[in-house]
């Protein structure tokens, strides 16, 4: 789906304020109902000791992917938040790109629940899986 | 547990070459046999949409934090690795700082399972839980 | 904590209602504010392909013992359900019985989040981790 | 597929020695490499305090369907434990059947991580998405 609508518009209006994702050079890939796809570049802001990308910037992005997914369901005027996400790590990279897509998987009216799949891109356009996330949302007064 | 011992220095090491952690302003604070304890204070680099601390950046503290209690146990030369993680979060914060203390449950041959609390100190020095976290490592070959 | 206090009195009329529960063997060991301890002793009903407790049953015990525990914290009239649980299992064990103790670590009026720690004791009486759980619930009506 | 084959006898003679699958009625519905379908029809013995599916029941489902699923890939002589798993609830439900089915996300040397999908079918043939769960695995050897 293209920015321009008004489910791209509300996504993007929330994430440009998130200032972890701006700072680590996230963005805005894909917005569809009950799907969000963000993507993070290799850079030394997002790396571990081994040089890897780092877990926690994988479950970040994975978090957020999965948040946005959750919030295109959610009645307007609300945001989500992460009751709680756990996620599994199955093989290090460096280079090239991580895309995390998120998608509901029950939107209900108390709780939402989201898997998100993170894969790599290589700088040669090779696709690896990297981690998979299981996610439980909460609809919350929006407060900006 | 202070700066100068041998545990300490092991964390240290590998801590100082986490670009995520040095971009993010995160500092190690305390090294014991199965513990460790990790700061994050609150600035614009970690912030989500409502303006608290980013679930991701909880996130990304706890998982060190566990990780490092583990490598405190792992067999010298080697390096751990999170199979998985998965986190509670109980509350926003915006300001102070954050800390995530992890503890290792049980350091086996092949699998370390640590559990880590995140607390909120405000700047009136007031604590509040923020997360917990419950995390599998595994140990890997030292590549640094 | 014992028997005849109207804590226990509300957890075991639940509890008795579980045909899981009773039809394994479980029995409830003790109730206080935010805690639950429930036993499961060893028999051909609760075990895997390889004649350990089985990790269904260890699931299941720490479930429990984490609801009940959030059971002491919900509203009166109100039944707690899970959302979601998370649990690591550290050994294999046969023989004697285990022993799940649940804790709420933040009771909130829409979410409530319990760890549970599981032992096993041997017929012998040797005490080993078994099982962590990390648990999120959610306040809902009886029914019964 | 059907039985008859290597895989099906190889998850099939695992099946039958758990005894807590064996009591609580499950069957092994489906074998393919990676993937596998069980099955546990409503009863006494598998209820929650409100007469739903009991969440450690549907756990233990969810927990031998990845499990099995895993072992399909794990190498001759091999059996595999769980290490963790996580699992999201998301409706209560009684009478009918539960479907659980798991599968290989990927097929490590050290670990194994799979995804399963519960849901339930209503005695009218009415399907529901009841559950959903992340899990890691372990080879060990076999020791039966």
């Amino acid at each position: 789906m293209s920015a321009g609508n008004a489910l791209w518009e509300r996504v993007a209006a929330s994430f440009a304020r998130q200032g972890l994702m701006t700072h680590l050079g996230a963005r805005l890939v894909r917005v569809e109902p009950g799907l969000c796809e963000v993507a993070l570049p290799y850079s030394d802001k997002v790396t571990q000791q081994q040089l890897g990308f780092h877990g926690g910037a994988i479950g970040a992005l994975a978090d957020i992917a999965g948040g946005y997914a959750g919030l295109t369901q959610a009645p307007e005027g609300m945001e989500v938040t992460s009751v709680e996400f756990k996620i599994n790590f199955m093989a290090a990279f460096q280079g090239g790109e991580l895309r995390a897509t998120g998608q509901v998987v029950k939107a209900g009216r108390r709780v939402i629940v989201t898997t998100a799949e993170v894969i790599h891109l290589s700088p040669e356009g090779k696709e690896s899986v990297c981690a998979v996330m299981q996610q439980t949302l909460m609809p919350v007064p929006k407060t900006f």
